[in-house]
């Protein structure tokens, strides 16, 4: 399909989903022919549009190993009720179809007790390899890697090696064959080489001619970010996974990165608006669950925010001498949150990134210095005349314009520096969310506000 | 390396750093045999590490298409001094060495006149494509695309196109060859297999027998977020890039699109951060630039934060009666916008990555009128037993409690709601920024606040 159609995708899968149902009705043995060419992702999105309970029938009709592809890519809610809907016996012959990691991933989402049950249908090397896998945490690089991969021995030649790679490749087992790893004599990892150059080896070359012996590669224990990292660092489409004697354990694929990259950015995200990461698409999480993450930062950031009354009751008597300062409140210390929220992003995401390091903390105070200046400045006039046009004295409305110059200029620089210091003392950076800084800006606000006030105006 | 090595990269870089820099003072001839198999990108970090004004001498030390790899590698800010620093000949030199989408890359980076006078000196053939890959949107499938592919046509056998994928492979051109793509005899894009493919073909078999038909790709104008998400859900290495007539123009591989996706979520996570997008990394962006792309969404903040000076005047009498409404002015309004922020937060991101879409709209309304009702409960709850702490009244409390079950009701609704009307006006839903969420939420809280106060309180 092209670009322009890209919309229209669930929309040609609706068009198809009644022709399939037909068919499944009438002639299921025609299924699988017709449906051939049609990438598993595509024939996923057909399944999509069918009513749930005959998507298993659609999935019968395939032969196992096709059933399996288009399984990988059936929405993660659906598949869960197609599989549990299935006798154990029909589901475990679908899922040891599947490449290890995937097994592993489809297990874990399931209850536990249908998990078990089909875990204890799979053949025995199936079941060990899958158990193997799910004893790593989901988010590291043993919990991403699949098992299935091509080594060859260093000692080969380049024929022999290219050999053992056809004869794995028409196996029809799913290895991941982005790249073919050189083992020496113990097993260790000691090179790597792409599918690219095992074809375009010169005749009469060895292994060790044509191997490349730094290999990037990550511990079964290594974070999914940091996988990521090197992954798009290093350009690579496969990273091997060792153990302690440099053995490889498996391989990660750049397939299974897109989505540890895309799933890391969705927790950085819902941190910086002050939500505990939910870990699970939005509708899959319960009601109660989602609760339950939001209200921890809300009762902390509300009890953070209980200051400013702490901090008005301290001036009560300049604000009943000049309850027009009262009307103030809100913008200025919108605007120490807002300038906030903009610096603690920006600083956060370049962090993120690797643009800036913690070593960069003085460039960024000065710079972020800079910007308070200039927009607290902009702020500070925009206030000064609508505080004259709301009739106040040319001194209040001073007051307005001063104080919001140096909320700005805090909420630039305090946005800037805690998602350094969180760095610093080896927390996420992304804690300092843009409601949190707003709840630290607001009190400081306050208080340069009634201060700036009382000089001014000569309040008690 | 390993994971628990890799914090150290650069610190292994810097200790490489001296010892390369003796060997290009004193042996230079031996720089490139002693740093062969070296990754391009650990090279890039042992050039880092240097003082820039030697980055010339290194790459100048290594074949020309080494160097290339290792300019690409090179940190943005580094590779455009070193560039600018060189003769335009030994510049256009290594620049020609490159892939055409890496050429176009940099010289984009480049300072126009810089970049007009390295163009003019590179070979005609390179020149001619760069030029053409010049003309598409950095952001579009055309600005991504690398122009150099191998395909074959449909009719050859599978030992044909063996020796055909072969002899590319052994060219030494730097081929993106993830795929092989089959055209017909028009020229049209007809097929796509994978290089496992082409290896594991049985002895005998034709093009047509192996090719996949149905294959995914995109119009040179789509864009990149379009791309990432086809070559994310398809799981794919690479996507042929097609003009009106089929016929493949280049192909985008998977290392670029990763950074393409994580562009793409700067770009997100700055807009919910109320900041126009940087577009480059932190220090790249000039000071003056910093401040325009965020001094709009302070100023379109602030002139609708104004409104809750309008609303506070409107009710100027009820708050002279009663100072005391005043104290919890902020925690108020903060625990409206905080919750706004939230519900925001969430729906943005549930709609960028596919979880939810604009039809859920009413199952969202229902689950976030849920959550608001639950978290507004918690924080009145706490809010109650604060303001009589204070010594405030069990009416004037009471107040407080129910202003904040409301605006915690409201900041999740409207939260909640924003980036799905945003979207329906086909607007990016992440305009619906924390600052911008609070702003709304702000004078809307500010009214409950006063009308519930004047109800139970019976002030004017």
């Amino acid at each position: 399909m092209t670009s322009s159609q890209r919309n229209q995708d669930s929309a040609l899968a609706a068009l198809l989903a009644p022709d399939l149902l037909v068919m499944l009705a009438e002639s299921p043995g025609d299924v699988a022919a017709e449906t051939e060419e049609l990438h598993p992702k595509t024939l996923a999105d057909v399944a999509e549009a069918m009513p749930w309970d005959r998507v298993a029938d659609l999935l019968r009709a395939l032969p196992a190993a096709r059933a399996a592809d288009v399984l990988e890519y059936l929405d993660e809610e659906l598949r869960t009720e197609v599989l549990e809907a299935m006798s154990t016996e029909q589901a475990a012959a679908l899922i040891s179809q599947m490449t290890p990691d995937e097994r592993a991933d489809i297990l874990e989402e399931l209850e536990e007790e249908t998990a078990d049950e089909i875990l204890h249908d799979l053949p025995d090397a199936e079941r060990q390899e899958t158990e193997r896998l799910l004893q790593y945490e989901t988010d590291s690089a043993g919990g991403l890697m699949t098992t299935e991969f091509v080594s060859v021995s260093q000692d080969l030649s380049m024929e022999e090696a290219l050999t053992i790679v056809r004869t794995a490749a028409r196996s029809g087992r799913k290895e991941a064959m982005h790249a073919v790893y050189v083992t020496d004599a113990r097993g260790a990892l000691v090179g790597v080489m792409s599918l690219r150059e095992l074809v375009a080896a010169p005749e009469g070359s060895t292994v060790l001619d044509v191997a490349w012996t730094e290999v990037v590669k990550v511990t079964a224990t290594a974070d999914r970010a940091e996988v990521s990292d090197l992954i798009s660092e290093y350009d690579l489409v496969a990273i091997p996974v060792v153990d302690g004697f440099e053995r490889i354990l498996g391989v990660i694929t750049v397939d299974d990165v897109i989505d540890a990259i895309v799933e890391e950015q969705t927790e950085d995200v819902q941190k910086l608006g002050a939500v505990q990461p939910l870990e699970e698409p939005y509708f899959t999480v319960g009601f109660w669950s989602v609760a339950r993450k939001r209200v921890g930062w809300l009762v902390v950031l509300f009890i953070g925010e209980m200051f400013t009354g702490t901090a008005m009751r301290a001036y009560e008597d300049t604000l009943a001498q000049a309850l027009a300062l009262t009307l103030f409140i809100p913008l200025i210390i919108s605007s120490g949150g807002n300038s906030g929220a903009q610096s603690a992003t920006l600083i956060t995401r370049a962090l993120a990134v690797g643009d800036v390091e913690i070593r960069d903390a003085m460039r960024i105070l000065l710079r972020e210095f800079g910007q308070g200046i200039v927009l607290g400045t902009c702020l500070g006039a925009i206030g000064f005349v609508r505080a004259l046009m709301w009739g106040n004295s040319t001194t209040l409305s001073a007051v307005v314009a001063l104080t919001l110059v140096m909320v700005v200029l805090v909420g630039s620089v305090v946005g800037a520096m805690l998602p350094l210091v969180f760095k610093r003392l080896g927390f996420d950076p992304a804690i300092a969310s843009s409601p949190f800084v707003a709840s630290l800006v607001d009190v400081t606000g306050l208080v340069v506000y009634f201060n700036i006030a009382r000089a001014l105006l000569r309040l008690p």
